[in-house]
């Protein structure tokens, strides 16, 4: 078992909010760690609308959701706080003591003396390809994260898919096959010959066909074969209405991100509608040390808008320290004024 | 009578959070007036501290007071507010109707379906000088608005205070009557022979004593001699313990400004320790229809930082739409996806 890190505050997503919370505990001298399921902070604003500008972020006339993420990670980088990426928080128990332990699915684990669930609308995690016994080969012949060509060096590789994130991986495995030590054989899945993926890529994907780097299948998979414990062939309908099977070796999915609450319905929080329920003086859900700030929680007037979340961030540092040092007083001190804040922020 | 100016929404105070609130009220499609005592917009940061940095306003990791406003200014210009600068909100009456019947010291007379109370600490006016029975000179002998020197031509002008405003006052009277038109004498008048003025300046004004062009009189104002309607001369106790009489015509005091929560206090709504209470809800207060943001109101948890004004502004925006339409369904559309948003925002 791997050591456990001991952290007067966790919190869980890297959200815009997550991140602001991570600047507010800060301010208050309060040190954290981070734990997000993606490889990469920003949550919605990175994931869902980089490139897009968002309006309302009070005091920044127009930005994008990636530029926002950055001037986020900035203003917080003066407290250093220690990310865990690319692993989705699976356990959260309150110990004898009092305090919480929290486990990754990386096998991370802490103890927490107060805990921020920044988790948005869950976490990102790879939609997975619905097949009856599909599972039981993730991991060594179905992979659903990000693609790695180690993986199907001379194997006959399946991508399922029909975004930029397929093409883009057939393309890839197309070059890798023509400089040597690619796939023995590269073929595209998709239910039909439509492709939500950028024109420009899609012809290049049938450039490649016409090519004969690679070949389009259209179908859908309904069943699976397998022999001696490997995964052999795919069993697709096809346009046309008939069963044909699909030989491979290794399936990719690349079927987008979908959010997943995930355990945090398990953890025995207040919930309505999916969200946590908190209160709106500190944020605190039902179980004391326990905060939620940005999409994830709902109290009366709820809005999920990132500057609601960068309030409810602050509101819930303050309570914090309220827990974390019950002997200080928590006056309120300006950023502008302050020579406390000041050292904090190392100005 | 001025004729009444007929609002959907007024917003009394344009510190930040009133200058966000019409940000908001815009992306409801509410048009706005807003009304401040200053002279310019920007409240506490603009007054206070605009050159000095600020480190917590989310996605801004450093800005100062004046750029902050700058950027305010910038986000909320697609929606063309009417400002109303220079005049304090003095009255505020529900109407038999229900609307709200607002007017400022300026004589401007409002008829608003909605009134957000931005006001801060309250109103920043300029300090008084307070002596028995002076108040009976204040706008025709007595002034401490911003100076003008129209009214002091020809006439013996005293100057009261030790900073900035008081010091330049008196050099730009000197350099005035140099050239003909300016005042009959200057005199300085201060408790003691000690400046919070800058060096430069206050050696500015030695200078300008030595040659003769002005005085300066140490002394504290008890008294006050009038003739017929007249204010005529200052009784002053001066540093050794002396009464001494001051001639004048005019006094122009510059002691700086100083908040007055002034007639918020007296309009009947519920206060906790001259705050007002407000639901976390939608920032209403006790009188249905009016709205209190930012530094002015108070709720469980509440803490006067700028970004809380950001969120409570937000939420009373969509508590002012649910009264105002109450047909339309409130959705909450992003700015980012959100073509009527964009086409408000004119994007
Ligand atoms: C297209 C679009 C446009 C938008 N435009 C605007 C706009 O203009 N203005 C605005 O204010 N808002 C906008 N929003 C909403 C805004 O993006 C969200 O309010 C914001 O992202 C919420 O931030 P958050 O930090 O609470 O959560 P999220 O951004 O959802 O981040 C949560 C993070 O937590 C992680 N996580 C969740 N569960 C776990 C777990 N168990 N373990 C590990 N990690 C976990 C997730 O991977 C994710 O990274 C928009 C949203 C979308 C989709
Ligand atoms: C030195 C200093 C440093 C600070 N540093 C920070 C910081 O780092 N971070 C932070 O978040 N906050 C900081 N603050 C606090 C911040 O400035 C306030 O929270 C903020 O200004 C509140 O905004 P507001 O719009 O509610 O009110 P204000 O800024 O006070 O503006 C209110 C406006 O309303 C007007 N008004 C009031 N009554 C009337 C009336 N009857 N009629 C007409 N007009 C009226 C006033 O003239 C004023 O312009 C600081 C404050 C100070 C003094």
């Amino acid at each position: 078992m791997s050591s456990r890190i001991e952290t007067e505050a966790l919190v869980i997503g890297a959200g815009p909010v997550g991140l602001f919370q991570v600047f507010q505990l800060g301010l208050q001298g309060i040190a954290c760690h981070v734990v997000d399921a993606l490889p990469h902070v920003g949550g919605q604003c990175a994931e869902l609308y980089a490139d897009k500008p968002i309006y309302d972020i009070p005091g920044i006339a127009v930005c994008t959701g990636r530029e926002l993420v950055q001037r986020l990670q900035q203003q917080m980088a003066p407290f250093k706080p220690t990310l865990h990426l690319s692993q989705l928080v699976c356990r959260l128990e309150r110990q004898a003591d009092g305090q919480l332990l929290v486990e990754t699915t990386a096998g991370s684990a802490f103890i927490a003396s107060t805990v921020f669930l920044a988790a948005g609308v869950g976490a990102f995690v790879p939609r997975q390809l619905v097949l009856d016994g599909l599972e039981d080969f993730h991991g060594t012949q179905v992979f659903a994260q990000e693609a790695d060509p180690t993986r199907w060096k001379g194997q006959h590789l399946v991508v399922a898919g029909d975004g930029d994130a397929a093409l883009q991986t057939c393309l890839d495995a197309c070059k890798q096959a023509a400089l040597g030590g690619g796939p023995a054989s590269i073929t595209l899945l998709h239910r039909r010959d439509q492709f939500t993926a950028q024109s420009e890529r899609v012809a290049l994907m049938r450039e490649a066909c016409a090519a004969g780097l690679m070949r389009f299948v259209p179908g859908q998979p309904t069943g699976l074969r397998r022999d001696a414990g490997r995964l052999e062939a795919l069993e697709l309908l096809n346009p046309q209405g008939e069963s044909e099977w699909l030989p491979l070796d290794v399936l990719q999915t690349c079927l987008g991100l979908s959010p997943k609450l995930g355990p945090i319905a398990q953890w025995g929080l207040a919930m309505e509608r999916k969200q946590l329920v908190v209160n709106t003086e500190n944020f605190g859900t039902s179980e004391p040390g326990i905060f939620a700030v940005g999409d994830i929680n709902t109290y009366p007037g709820k809005k999920k808008l990132i500057l609601c979340g960068f309030h409810e961030a602050t509101l819930a540092a303050f309570g914090a320290v309220a827990l974390l040092r019950p002997a200080e007083k928590t006056l309120l001190q300006y950023t502008t004024t302050s020579t406390l804040l000041h050292k904090r922020l190392g100005v």
